[in-house]
């Protein structure tokens, strides 16, 4: 890092800094200081902080003692800001060998990703011995040609499993917005065209939910509050879903999510706690709480979330499934609630890797109006194939960093690494990739900067009342830096590139827990008001940051599950425009986890013949 | 511009709002609530402001008062924010035919730009009835050839007409840092080369002046402080004067500069005020005043300045040179002091067209070695030919904001305009610019917020006596932006340009006085503590932004004087990448002008044989 002055941080250059496994730089634990705060206490502390002058030093002593002061407002940087984590593309490495999809239609995509998962069936088929396995898009697909069920039926069987889901005795909180009849619309639709033979794409038919934060028609879009779509109508569905709806999928409905993305349990005031459906006493995680509950609990194959600080990979490894954040710029952000522009990215929960792949093809790729088009790359799909037959893959992993878990997490992910160097030869390699809590720092700032601005001129009409208390007290300190600290956090961006860079020229892919903790408990004083835990929220999003604020793909795969059961994921980051080799790894490691996936305690089996 | 509210103006959607002649948005006049302020009253106005509480509440009513808080701070935006105004490059008009240099060398695109006007010689000497003819680089050139004058020659009489000028009696003060030994020393190596017959370019032996803000060895780098250069140490060229030194010309020293560059008269507490070579009583204008002056002077036929907020083409203006602001990413920044990282650029003050071009050709071109070097166009040259041939040029004027200067001005530019459309039949076409003054604000939202972030850690070590009285109340109120007034800023950043590039689409260039008023007085009580003059600052920047805070390249054009002798300039903004056309457009304005060109009061015939 550097020289530690009275003020502020003098940061070394980049390139005299070692990044090496002997690097003496120090990994510095976050060092949160704020209790757990739920209940009556959180409502006084959003009250203070509300107050013009009061609130003002009360954050300049937070600013202070979680060392926002010293790593980020007063550091001394030599390095100019990156603003906006869109890289250049340069062309894939040799190891990326993949089809690159010409700027294809959403279905020819689609179709792209389903011949490489044909091509690759057999290798799927030896990894056989499930004791639960989920049921696929290929599935629905196959079970629909075969008229042995129709989306009709499931349509049918999936509204039933909401309202179950919904009844007291469950209370799931799993959508936001639901509406049967335009389910039962869609779905009508889909078996007429499969009658008449001819589905649109493997997604015909198939259900699929949104995240509370995308424009999807007929719905409102509230971003988990009860007030933004007052405000910001929605007139259109999002670019993504636009696409989904292009390949016939089923749009279910509108997932739960943390209000306004402002944290990471999934702790809904206005719309219910999310549940996890691993253990209904525990969280989701979030922010995109539903999108991942939804899936673990089988209702969709897949869905979609929002990423900005982690938002759809935490969730997804706390249920257990499948999350993938594409590279920035991937996936097109139209029609995405802005809450902020630099960090945000579509991201996908899945119950497998092939699903992720599948929706991910759907999806991807620019809007040709858009101006950045030329500078983005096109959609490759990996060419799957035995992943023993993909030599030289190389794990990048920082054991300080790594090891900063649970000690189920930690044995759990080092034993996933052992099994992908046991059965691939893939090796891990050490390095040190430095000064990662000034990284969630300076991403801290620029998120919290961005999401005030996007809906300040909201917030001054608004009745705060409207706003759950944990929000409130987020706002509040997203409100509170200056312009010196938000360019700072964009210095500490390039200066983090270059870092990862650096770590790239070495490694295939960085390796890390997708979370520090597995899904924690759902306190009952939590219900009402939110919680503030800021504790349990920096262990969530520890292994997060370098997604968003670098803009760099990563997915997480589950692993195995701690002592109480419960999921545990590991995360894969990868180059720019790297998503092709990510799903490839991602396939890799759930081949050799799979046959030990567990049922969730809250499953809907919706689509076996019965 | 919108619904104006109790706190913030609520933006009309950019495609609602009218361009045209009759459009119906109000041109909304710079309300500058803040006297002018000199000696004693700018220092206590600066001790206050630097007072914690107080400050932070006077900070409060400024911004309040001058519109800040209305139009950017609690403005309702649709739009997502734009940091960097680096333009995709989309090719060039048809009407921009030219010749593209494939990222030649220095010595190769200098030569490129010579065939130019080689070709064009026979149209320059069709305007010939000059009372005042420059000497331009193509004359050195021609004499080094001939062997009558050599360039040591030439460097004895610079070196004695710079001490001739800052004798008591004069005080020009045009340059902080000069070295008689170095300046004999390079002469000393062109002289050689012309007697070996083998001089490097049409710049070898050409003396060239450089702004204190950019390094060029063996000075140091101030930026017209007294401490700058002693926590930055000046160890190599700029980029831009490396490329100058390629080319073999004479770097003569470092030109005096408004201290950081934050203010437009040019007068300097520490190192003097640079005085207009047409009257000494006048400021020279900013911040690059040395290198305006320098170039009226006669004692090099070119400079390089920078350009944050008009600092090359108000001074240009203002002693009767040519200014030229490339557009943003055109000449590598590498080497300048980061004052800024999105607004300021490298420019060019030179005494003709002819020799602008060719310093351009000299600099400009991306580095190789940088990332963003493959979405850089490659340089462009004009084909020059007789300005008659140039058919169908539009020029777009905004007619409210065109006359928002003195008489003298607005009656001279639109003379020249009528010339333009007598003597070619260019047409000027009547247009509207909403918020031009939203964005002069927005502008000084991003240009404080990252000057101050950028020499924060400098400030914090500092004896604020060490800096002037201007510049402290300049760096209060820089400091005082939140991040909120950040991104609206850049979110006005992206709406401009969206009106611009409408606007383009009606015209090929913007035409506008370069300066609302001309070169205006001296006043004593300014010169130990510089002057807050916030009323002239606004008239000197009020054409200046879109060159800056939207990255356009942007020339400015002597085409007469005032009633008082005082020069008066002419600019031409064009489209991003259009240097090419605006080159040309800005030589056929000279051709009807140049013959009305006058001495300056002072000037040193350097080149001439005696």
């Amino acid at each position: 890092m550097g020289i530690l002055k009275d003020e502020g941080v003098v940061y070394k250059a980049v390139e005299d800094v070692d990044i090496g496994p002997d690097s003496k730089e120090v990994y510095l634990r976050a060092n949160v200081k704020a209790p757990r705060m739920a209940g009556f206490l959180v409502k006084v502390f959003g009250w203070f902080l509300e107050l013009r002058i009061f609130g003002t030093v009360i954050l300049y002593i937070l600013k202070k003692n979680n060392l926002i002061h010293k790593l980020v407002s007063y550091a001394e940087l030599q390095e100019s800001p990156l603003f906006v984590p869109l890289h250049p593309y340069e062309g894939l490495g040799e190891e990326e060998k993949c089809i690159e999809s010409d700027h294809l239609s959403p279905v020819e995509q689609v179709q792209q990703a389903t011949d490489c998962l044909q091509a690759s069936e057999s290798m799927t088929k030896t990894s056989s011995n499930f004791s639960f396995q989920r049921w696929t898009i290929m599935d629905y697909s196959r079970q629909y040609m075969s008229r042995e069920i129709t989306p009709l039926m499931v349509a049918e069987r999936f509204i039933a499993a909401v309202h179950e889901s919904s009844k007291p005795s469950r209370e799931m909180s799993l959508f936001i917005s639901f509406d049967s009849e335009d389910i039962l619309r869609q779905a009508t639709e889909s078996t007429l065209r499969y009658e008449r033979g001819e589905p649109i794409s493997v997604l015909d038919g198939v259900p699929l939910a949104i995240k509370d934060e995308i424009d999807c028609l007929p719905h409102p879009t509230t971003g988990g509050t009860k007030w933004l779509h007052k405000v910001r109508p929605c007139n259109e569905d999002a670019c993504c879903v636009k696409r989904l709806r292009l390949c016939g999928a089923i749009l279910v409905g509108k997932t739960n999510m943390h209000e306004l993305g402002a944290g990471t349990s999934g702790i809904n005031p206005h719309y219910g706690t999310t549940r996890n459906p691993h253990n209904a006493n525990r969280i989701a995680g979030g922010s995109s709480s539903g999108s991942a509950a939804v899936v673990c609990a089988g209702l969709c194959p897949a869905a979609l979330g929002v990423d900005g600080g982690g938002s759809v990979r935490m969730p997804a490894s706390l249920c257990g499934v499948v999350g993938l954040k594409p590279t920035f710029g991937r996936v097109p952000h139209s029609g995405v609630i802005p809450l902020n522009w630099t960090v945000g990215m579509v991201g996908i929960l899945a119950g497998t890797v092939e699903d992720a792949l599948i929706v991910y093809a759907a999806i991807s790729g620019p809007i040709s109006s858009d101006e950045s088009a030329p500078l983005l790359p096109k959609v490759c799909f990996p060419l799957l194939k035995a992943p023993d037959c993909i030599s030289n893959i190389k794990l990048a992993k920082y054991g300080e960093w790594f090891n900063d878990c649970t000690d189920d997490i930690r044995i759990c992910c080092s034993n996933a690494l052992a099994k992908l160097y046991d059965q691939y030869g893939w090796e891990t390699i050490e390095v040190t990739i430095p000064e990662i809590e000034v990284m969630r720092l300076a991403h801290y700032s620029t998120i919290g900067s961005e999401c005030s601005t996007a809906i300040a001129c909201h917030l001054e009409k608004l009745d705060m009342a409207e706003l759950g208390w944990d929000a409130r007290v987020a706002l509040a300190v997203y409100g509170a830096f200056n312009s010196r600290e938000y360019l700072n956090a964009q210095r500490i961006r390039n200066r983090q590139l270059q870092f990862h860079k650096r770590i790239f020229a070495k490694a295939d892919v960085i390796v890390t827990p997708t979370t520090g903790v597995t899904a924690y408990s759902i306190k009952d004083d939590a219900l009402k008001t939110g919680e503030l835990d800021y504790i349990n929220g920096a262990s969530l999003v520890r292994y997060q940051i370098a997604g968003n604020f670098l803009g760099l793909p990563a997915v997480t795969v589950p692993v195995g599950y701690d002592g109480a059961g419960l999921p545990i994921g590991l995360q894969f980051i990868g180059k720019p425009w790297s998503e092709s080799l990510l799903i490839h790894i991602a396939f890799a490691m759930q081949a050799l986890c799979i046959s030990d996936y567990k049922r969730p305690e809250i499953f809907y089996d919706i689509l076996s013949k019965k």
